[in-house]
């Protein structure tokens, strides 16, 4: 963590945090036109207009400012996802929102334009830190409402929590990756749905 | 079809299918070990001591070679997975070795040594007409181990049967295409049967 004092005085110059808000998105831009494999820290500070040195004050590394656009990108996944759970009702009716959002939302981040999948691709292909982090809180989130459905005696309860998370997270996974997802685009329309009720015809008690 | 009267006279050199299958035996050696994205038709005259324009003779295009390869490797998954489900007795244990077996002919096939699996990928992504039938097959077999549970009572019968086999066949998808399973490798120990068990409890009648 950074503290106060870190920070340059008012008047100086922008804050740190500022200075990487900037390098980020400057990059986001710059990886999307041009490929994040194929760019180099120098190709980057080059386009920004800052000197080699100066990024390297704030990312030891290209996958560090990259982890950072991926890990925003994950969290605006996680966000709609979240955001479409908690908005429906029932344990089921948030099982297939899950499902469709993510499925929407991954779609979105990882291929219109096939904007930020390089990064994503690596992320994945690399098992960046953010992924995994990711992947757990999406995880956490399924068996929160497995459990609330279990309790509200929607789900049936005689298959061990766990093993019903992971199952139906391995159904999931091929649309939240996008290493998977991107064999999967022609049928990104129906499937959500023809798993999810795949799935809860599995949960029926 | 050929005709009988199209191949040579006994005496007078090998008949075409012999041909055929001594340039997809040494083709298969060939692509296997410097890859088949990477070789010509030329390259493979020259390694077989054929001229290109024999092989010509017997086959259009690279990919016609590439297509028999593949047809010959569907071929041999098929074939475990059929035995496996014909020896199975009952419909659930059919169920659970179709994900199995499936699993694991298409590692065995795609992914030991790597040998297979860029012609493999190829197929995959350029929907080959022999990856379409093989799919189609699947499918077939799969709706008939449904069938028969449904008959015996086994399986649950409100669901549309046709819904019910696309999607568990999309649940099984990830693990016997070659360009997904790449990504699933981690996983392909315990997946079949966690999967296989989440499909068993969303047939339960």
């Amino acid at each position: 963590m950074k503290t106060a004092a870190s920070y340059p005085v008012s008047g100086r110059g922008p804050a740190d945090h500022e200075v990487r808000d900037q390098i980020v998105a400057a990059a986001t831009e710059h990886f999307s036109r041009y490929g994040y494999e194929k760019t180099t820290v120098s190709d980057l500070a080059k386009a920004i207009g800052f000197s080699k040195a100066y990024i390297y004050k704030f990312f030891e590394s290209k996958q560090a400012i990259g982890e950072m656009i991926c890990a925003n990108c994950l969290h605006q996944i996680e966000t709609d996802v979240r955001a479409a759970v908690e908005q429906a009702g029932l344990p089921p009716e948030k099982l297939r929102r899950m499902f469709k959002v993510s499925t929407e939302a991954s779609l979105r981040l990882f291929f219109r334009d096939r904007k930020l999948y390089d990064i994503a691709a690596s992320a994945a292909t690399e098992h960046w830190q953010s992924v995994q982090a990711y992947e757990a809180r999406v995880q956490k989130l399924l068996q929160d409402v497995l459990q609330e459905g279990r309790q509200s005696g929607e789900f049936e309860r005689k298959t061990p929590l766990d093993e019903t998370a992971t199952a139906i997270y391995l159904v999931m996974r091929p649309y939240l990756n996008p290493l998977l997802l991107q064999y999967s685009l022609d049928t990104t329309d129906v499937a959500p749905t023809q798993l999810a009720n795949l799935v809860l015809r599995s949960l029926s008690p």
